[in-house]
């Protein structure tokens, strides 16, 4: 199996009764600063404030009665666990979230706030593997992973799908990329409904294993990304690097200053709260202007899940 | 003339294509928390990002093409002023904009970015009305006052005709109140298209001039207020204080902590940016529940004009 055109369609059916079609957004003075013309998808008014419900409906919403009665489990420290756990609790299903410890407090709450059970490991990779064998051992759930997941990446291509269906003319769709899972599925979306428009993949400086594995056209995970954008400090894995290789025409990287810079330019402009990943795609392409000037681009503005208290330019 | 339903329908003509029809937002959360079925009215979305947007194009516009070529002019310190600059750009006009030297800098950019000119004063009334008598006499421009205005309440009274439009079965519509022009346009198109709503106008306590007039049915201005809620610090007139006895239902008020609270909400919620102004009938809701327990209310939130370098739960 595969993800493609149908497996997003059909995802989309799915989940529409359990997600916004969430509006798009202009602005004539992000517009006059860009040299084009965006349109921003606002996935920061999804459900939970991310596009992760989409996926995370979709595959929850995927699992026969049988599989869906023992449950579902992830590891996640960001809007992932909060989507699968709401995703869960409409499904009437328990779920089980890894996080750190040190995960930030507002992401645990979240979860446990949609009636998960957070599972505390130590903040490393290895901790977080053996936590999540040991939830799965003992309760038989299914793991859903935060984007190597067909089931996840379909679900994901649906905010391009309404994008696309929402502003005519698109030449370009762009994203950002942690683990590729929104990457992938907006791809996929974009070649099927857009057949013209260019996908182009963004990233911070400081997570730029898609960059590079682009590149190189080999896959170079990154162990220690820095950036702000926290929704973004994932690798890609084989399955999202392999569509990205297919589907991808560019990947654009930005420095920090400039995700917090277009971060502050949308909550003024457009009035919406949107959190530091959100904000990587209009980094990049201010800091990368010719690679979209004067073409109509759609953006999809990832999420809006921020901690009022540590705002970037305090 | 008086302002009247006819004339708000006029106004609503006159301005669509210059102002946005905004959409209106729910939330599941907030809607528990107040105990009521709130629909959020997102002025903050509007051009210039505040319903002043209204008014001012609807006096511009209303003009003489021989009044408008000498121009306008006004006195304010917050979004009407902005609001005027934007509306005498697009007729082709000039404008002028007194306000103290003390006002906030966002704001001076604001009149400024749209073109019109800044003429500075002491920020006492008496210096701000010999400054506005001055520019008045000097350019022979039409003074078009922030809410003293027919045309200004009309203007502002679009918006809760759009609300009702938008959201059937409004059992009660609220609005905050500064000087009272988007009350009384608020008031005048809910009693004609949504007969059986109450209206309910919202007010910091620190700057309750309306909620002291509605009691006592007597015009008693504050001359010293003191609220976060920079857009509320003006007093009624007596035009919008008649207005207000003839067709208001009721005056809440909130302590300044809970404005900020709701504000809070308001983002978190939302994912939107309104500035305190804006959460003042969220907070006067939360903090007088049992006027609204059950019921379908539309909540016109005002505007997103916020310093994001001095957010008040800093």
């Amino acid at each position: 199996m595969t993800v493609t055109a149908e497996s997003i369609a059909r995802a989309h059916e799915r989940i529409a009764p359990h997600v916004h079609r969430t509006p798009v957004m202009t602005s004539r003075r992000i517009d006059a600063i860009a040299g084009a013309d965006l349109v921003f998808k606002c996935e920061n008014l999804q459900r939970m404030g991310a596009f992760k419900a989409r996926g995370a409906f979709n595959a929850v919403l995927g699992l026969s009665a049988e599989d869906a009665a023992r449950g579902v489990y992830t590891h996640s420290s960001g809007n992932h666990g909060a989507a699968l756990a709401l995703a869960a609790r409409e499904r009437g299903i328990p779920a089980w979230v890894v996080m750190p410890q040190n995960a930030a407090g507002p992401k645990q709450s979240a979860v446990e706030a949609y009636g998960a059970e957070v599972v505390h490991c130590a903040p490393t990779l290895a901790a977080r593997e053996e936590a999540a064998r040991e939830v799965g051992a003992r309760t038989g759930a299914a793991f859903i992973h935060p984007y190597d997941n067909e089931q996840v990446i379909a679900g994901q291509g649906t905010a391009a799908l309404e994008l696309i269906e929402q502003a005519a003319g698109l030449e370009a769709v762009t994203c950002p990329i942690g683990g590729g899972g929104l990457l992938s599925g907006t791809a996929i979306a974009t070649r099927w409904l857009a057949a013209g428009a260019r996908v182009i993949g963004t990233e911070p400086e400081g997570a730029d294993d898609a960059a590079r594995s682009f590149r190189t056209r080999t896959l170079t995970p990154l162990t220690t990304p820095e950036t702000i954008a926290d929704g973004l400090r994932a690798s890609l894995s084989e399955r999202t690097f392999r569509i990205m290789l297919d589907n991808v025409d560019a990947v654009l990287t930005t420095p920090e200053s400039a995700i917090v810079d277009a971060m502050r330019l949308i909550w003024t402009a457009l009035k919406i709260v949107v959190e530091p990943s959100a904000a990587v795609p209009l980094a990049a392409i201010l800091e990368n202007p010719e690679a979209v000037a004067g073409k109509r681009v759609g953006v999809i503005l990832t999420g809006g899940n921020v901690d009022l208290d540590a705002l970037p330019w305090r």
